[in-house]
């Protein structure tokens, strides 16, 4: 026998192979995913394997113990140094010497799954832009005077069919130094994204570079920047960090931020700076908790809403807030990530920039199509980001279409009394008794509901301190549930409701969910005015979500997706008692939560995803609500806030009053003003 | 008759067109090298033409006075607004109809030639890198949610067949005011070099573009640093300038400038920062003075050796200073300008760096093998660019041999005694009678010789300061050759060489050339020290030049051009009795200015020019004085200043004495030590 069956798992690829052949030269030779940083050199040991000894039946193979080339010491000295799972060989030492199956486990396969969406079908494969590769580079010689960029670019090629690099000066003045201490021996991370172009030399170090590399998934909302920090050989995800957006200064929604570049010369440079400052601010503080260097992360993959993209880029966002709000670039963005003065990443760092859908609907709605991939869908799903402006996405296999409206910030908790961002001490559920009128809560950090024993004490640490996104949403529909808000939106005084605590407030009345003052600890009111915020923002999302009916031409959707930052937290149960989103049968109200975070991450850890949303952007259709009368029609109808059991007849056992209208003719205009305010 | 014969002079382009073509679109037709800015749409006026009626016989076609269509309203504003020259017609307007004989002046060639060379066929035609384009772009749409940028790529697709371009952050920021301030026409610069990529948009201005577009061709010497600011449509030298290499207070030659670097932790960034801050200095100034605003330069070309090259890039250059001389990167390099820190050109400028040719060669010598071309010569021809370090070709269309000589700075008038730069008040050109022995001269900034009448009044506002490097060499070889200094370089007394001039200087002696000093001017002698500088330097020339002779294995070449930013200067005759360069015949000695500026300023009007060095570098064989036991031979048995009469017989009549010897045994050991010092 001259040569032999090789069969490798999990992708059943087989060949034949003259025996004395290194297992990773067989896997290259069929196309097996088998990682190598190393190139077979016996040091980087990504190569590992599992031989199947003992497999006969299963495919057909007798495999004898005599199928792999013994041990060696390559393999022993990894083993004693590193360690190395028994059982294990590494591809690049073991030969092929009698028909074998081979398996290649999760962590030895370049472009194994990272991003698996449980209710979806959608996977997602490692194939990040930037790899080390280990190189040994020919010294240079006096009668061949090469540069040592054009050696190394020339072992590439030879070694790793690399076809050209480039280099900026950075990572060029550190190539004769690492090429000498490595002794002609280095490792290279080279970025490669799907663009024409030569690859580009990021880093480079001597020998075998056995740090990490890293990249960052980072969500860049009006309210709150959240970045993970991820390991792009890997794709896991070892840190999460999120802050405030430094620019609520400037304006707490995105118009005020247009409107304070408009009236302020250089205030859209200021915004620039300071959004830049706050993102540089968190990735340090990001790779310090991961223990890592911050020069180690060599790729930040960025989504945002329009806004932000030309504020963060450094152009006037004027035209995004006039018709027909033109952005400056809709494409994808491909930068050095120093142009946006990340200066804490590798220096030669890129930025990646997923394209614009359209002047209101940005990166972070794109992410979210990467993400919860709506083009792929049977049914006709609705997918809702919310945030200060809510992207919604509306389609199936056939169209997709996409809106932005702007519900402000009520929904994460701005501008609301005792509002507050979600965080320990904050309530995020609470239940009103429909009998009593009394409530009871849940705050964040603490398992407990506020009525049970226990909770005093385990919430001693962080205190009661207000009332996040999610627990005004649940706050207002149990009021509503419990009949202590009307149709209108109007909570009725003690009389009308019933409850003590439905106290005055200057000229109408509030809910007191949680009195701490006579202890010095804060008094948290559901106000009229919250009640208001909220009906504007909800009506803005519900109307943004029937305008993409309309257009599509129907009034039921088959399930809804509730995503961004804080949709996870929402209960589609009380969205659904608010009007905040279109009716549909509970159990197909699920939640994404931050989609366009992990629509960022899925582009961070494949180009080939970047590919498909490019293409896919151009497919999705879009609806400008700004210029559509409908809107502004669909805007009005959706204030009142419907009975549950008209949205809910489920929910008819939980309702045990007759609707209530507190109406006194006072709270159309108090409504009307509000909506002029928008316009 | 329906169509008509056109035919454009000079290229004698011919061709049918309909009655009713614009001259124009014929031309473009028939690939006829006709301008236009605008693409047609009369405003650029770029696109003149002149009709040539009554040339019959000449192309053997009937030209009537109506073969194009009546002057009309546009030209006629255009001639008012801007003035047209009689006879002048603007091709986008003047219609074919009937057959004509039509001439394209060279203003309206694209690729008119601008580097003519006298001594050489060479010449070369404008193809820039970065040209303007007037376009119209479509106006946002609601429903067709583009970009601005994708909107205005796509119109340089249909308008000007562009496939694609990309825009840095800085140009991205103009982009929306300029479309909506110029009503969706604007003129942009695209930069386009011979690599594969998108166009660059580098600038974009609302409307028609009518000012200027800049480029430098630098030539950054050691010792000085010399830039010409060229207009990029027309090739025109505008302005050039020259300083002084502000690092020279670290070191005065390349090496020492190197063992700065190694000595001193973060000197070879203090060097950086010193270059880059002159070369800015540099750029202001010359703008300044041609009127312009810098930032409408956008390239530029720099050519330097390689130690120049590396500090200039950043980059460390310890491993020049050590065999094998490995340069960091050989190849061209095209990046942004602002990388080098040149904060004051076009934020989005382009700057071009020509290949080096070995770790000693750098982008200055491929700069000279690009203007002088010997690649291209029938005869042997010997280049020598003689500044601080000589870089030395040899070659004609069957090789091309290139080495340096490290001839340190005495030929630019530096380390000599009255040494100084090559400005008014310094002398340079010197003539001593065999018979009497006294000298007389002339300074930069007088046409008068110093023994003519009205030569004291006319240097009165300089002053005679100095004897610069071309002055220095002809003193020496008029000594030489009046017998005041022997064939070792050893000055005699005043009893051997029958002048008081020969004065007692320390233990030798020094010739007195000029003596102001009873009047508070300076005494201007030339010393034993300037002779022993002036051998060295010459004896490294030569043997550089002589070591190339022998790997071509010739002792003879056809013909010698001496290049350098003072190569214009030196005195062929002097050079040879100074034994400078090999023998040659008087006329064959010719003289090319700057060859490397004039390399540079090729490379800055043609993308073809830079794609022919690329390759041709690769074809230049390099040879490495410094690890050659003959470059040492050669430079020992240099080191004499031969008989004038040796070198030229033609010389006999000049030199009444026969040759003399002062050598009294130390000449030797002087010239043994000095030797050492170089090693």
């Amino acid at each position: 026998m001259s040569d032999a069956l090789v069969i490798f798992t999990p992708s059943g690829k087989r060949g034949r192979f003259a025996l004395g052949t290194p297992v990773l030269t067989a896997a290259r030779q069929l196309g097996v995913d088998l990682d190598s940083v190393c190139g077979g050199r016996g040091i980087c040991s990504k190569c590992q394997i599992t031989p199947g000894y003992g497999e006969f039946s299963k495919h057909g193979v007798h495999v004898g113990d005599g199928a792999l080339s013994e041990w060696n010491a390559v393999e022993q000295r990894y083993k004693e140094k590193r360690g190395l799972i028994d059982g294990r060989r590494l591809g690049c030492q073991a030969k092929v010497m009698g028909d074998v199956v081979i398996d290649v486990p999760p962590e030895s396969q370049v472009h194994r799954q990272v991003v698996r969406k449980a209710a979806s079908v959608r996977t997602v494969s490692m194939d990040p832009a930037t790899r080390l590769y280990l190189v040994e580079v020919e010294e240079p010689d006096m009668h061949e005077p090469s540069g040592d960029l054009e050696r190394l670019a020339r072992a590439l090629r030879k070694q790793w069919e690399i076809p050209g690099i480039s280099a900026g000066l950075e990572v060029l003045r550190k190539l004769q130094p690492a090429l000498r201490a490595g002794k002609w021996q280095v490792t290279v991370a080279l970025h490669k994204d799907h663009r024409p172009g030569a690859h580009r030399l990021l880093d480079i170090w001597p020998g075998l570079y056995e740090g990490g590399l890293y990249g960052l998934a980072i969500d860049l909302g009006s309210t709150t920047i959240a970045a993970h920090l991820c390991d792009l050989r890997t794709g896991e995800v070892i840190g999460s960090s999120g802050v405030m957006n430094p620019q609520i200064r400037f304006g707490e929604d995105l118009m005020s931020r247009v409107s304070y570049a408009m009236m302020n010369p250089g205030g859209d440079a200021e915004m620039t700076r300071a959004v830049r400052d706050g993102l540089d601010a968190l990735i340090r503080a990001l790779a310090d908790e991961a223990a890592i260097p911050p020069h180690a992360i060599v790729e930040a993959v960025i989504v945002c809403n329009p806004v932000m993209h030309h504020l963060l880029l450094g152009i006037d966002p004027v035209e995004l807030g006039q018709a027909p709000f033109a952005l400056a670039t809709s494409d994808a963005l491909s930068i050095d990530a120093r142009d946006l003065n990340l200066s804490s990443l590798n220096p030669a760092a890129r930025a990646y920039l997923l394209p614009c859908i359209a002047g209101h609907v940005g990166a972070d709605a794109a992410a979210v199509a990467l993400s919860e991939a709506p083009e792929t869908s049977d049914d006709l799903v609705l997918i809702v980001d919310v945030g200060t402006n809510a992207e919604i996405l509306l389609g199936d296999k056939r169209r997709v279409l996409a809106c932005s409206s702007p519900t402000g910030p009520a929904f994460e908790g701005a501008q609301i009394s005792s509002g507050q961002r979600a965080a320990p001490g904050a309530i995020e559920r609470v239940e009103i008794d429909p009998a009593s009128k009394e409530p009871r809560f849940r705050v964040i950090g603490c398992d407990l509901w506020s009525d049970e024993p226990g909770f005093a004490e385990a919430t001693e640490a962080t205190g009661i301190t207000g009332i996040c996104g999610s627990g005004i949403i649940e706050a207002v529909a149990e009021m509503r549930m419990a009949g202590i808000v009307d149709r209108s939106g109007l909570i009725g005084g003690p009389e009308q409701t019933g409850t003590w605590r439905s106290q005055p407030e200057g000229r109408t009345f509030a809910y007191l969910l949680h009195d701490a003052s006579a202890t010095g600890g804060p008094r948290i009111t559901v106000t009229q005015g919250d009640i208001r915020a909220i009906q504007l923002a909800k009506s803005a999302l519900y109307a943004g979500a029937r305008l993409l009916m309309d257009e599509i031409g129907t009034d039921h959707v088959d399930r809804v997706v509730l995503a961004g930052a804080f949709g996870a937290h929402i209960s589609p149960k009380h969205a659904m008692v608010l009007g905040m989103i279109p009716d549909a049968a509970l159990d197909k109200v699920t939640s994404a939560g931050n989609a366009a975070g992990t629509g960022a991450r899925i582009a961070l850890c494949s180009i080939s995803a970047r590919q498909s949303i490019e293409a896919n952007v151009h497919r999705i259709h879009k609806v400008e609500t700004a210029i559509e009368p409908r809107f502004q029609e669909h805007f009005v109808n959706a204030n009142a806030l419907p009975h549950a059991v008209d949205t809910f007849p489920e929910l008819a056992r939980l309702v045990t009053l007759p609707d209530v209208s507190f109406n006194t003719g006072g709270g159309e205009s108090d409504g009307g003003r509000r909506r002029r305010r928008r316009a």
